[in-house]
């Protein structure tokens, strides 16, 4: 049987990507976005989606830049954690422990603990009810060498990364592989 | 050690959303597509990136509206083969036997075999890069009642959810439950 569950922000997998940026004084701050994907092949591009008054937004329009990072199933606490505090009142590197990392590509910090980081440099904003488009451009992806498989691919089982299930409030983990793309509809053809 | 891997449109999680629209003579087409994600919470959107040359952009340019039907494990390749076809040259529908079913609220089909759809209608349309940028305000949620647990939230252990590693192009499979939001970060505060 279907069911109508109504006009909800429901899609699986919904990404736990911990934004991180620098404020006008290059202090860090880091905000969990449930709200983003990637948007464009050629450039590599992601877009996230955040509420105009988050302090994020006003560090990316001041250095134009931000970093995605990836956390893994043993990150959690500080990526929840980050999604509990605001930027505005609490130093959230400093209550975690957590180190930033300037990128050297962008005026940005990432999560050096953190097992995967994309280097972004905003390309383009706009708005969409209640929340505003960001466009990054991924100018490169920093990966710890332990989650490389051998022949230097990003390995799931490695990895360990989270989703968000956004119905019940909980995270999810992505440790298994269990087919390979463009082979299992051949079926079909 | 970190490892730098170039600019690469490496995500996790990274999503298996099957679009499916109708074209002016209302045939239905659904296609695979990995790059999109809610982008508005009020009201609730979600935006896909698509190739401008694609059919199912052709649709969505006639008919306003799609499907975003989320695939459990056991639709894999039915999932895999809409991403290795084009509706230009193939029905998938008759290909893979699966039922186009109009949805009340747009003119869009969704997939009655797959667990779980959003029914979108569109609302705005970009260009970023290589890719089409398509917002749609998600009308309703239509999930099948096996998915859903006691409470009438979505449980993700009934659900099974793809996950896509763009790096290994595989599929993986998000099952298990590791913790709960907003509750998992209050060891910091």
């Amino acid at each position: 049987m279907k069911k109508k569950l109504g006009a909800q922000t429901l899609v699986y997998p919904t990404p736990v990507l911990i934004v991180a940026t620098y404020d006008a004084d290059n202090t860090p701050n880091a905000m969990n976005v449930a709200w983003g994907g990637i948007c464009s092949s050629v450039p590599p591009c992601i877009q996230i989606s955040i509420r105009e008054d988050r302090k994020t937004y006003q560090n990316i329009l001041e250095k134009k830049a931000f970093t995605i990072n990836i956390p893994s199933v043993s990150n959690m606490k500080e990526a929840d954690y980050f999604g509990l505090a605001s930027g505005k009142e609490e130093n959230k590197f400093l209550k975690t422990g957590l180190t930033a990392q300037k990128a050297d590509e962008v005026d940005a910090p990432y999560i050096e603990e953190f097992p995967m980081a994309l280097i972004c440099e905003v390309i383009q904003t706009s708005s969409v009810g209640s929340h505003i488009q960001i466009v990054g451009e991924i100018k490169n992806v920093i990966a710890n060498e332990d989650i490389l498989g051998e022949d230097g691919s990003i390995a799931i089982a490695k990895l360990k990364p989270l989703s968000f299930n956004p119905s019940t409030t909980t995270y999810d983990l992505i440790s298994e592989s269990v087919g390979q793309a463009f082979q299992e509809g051949m079926y079909y053809k």
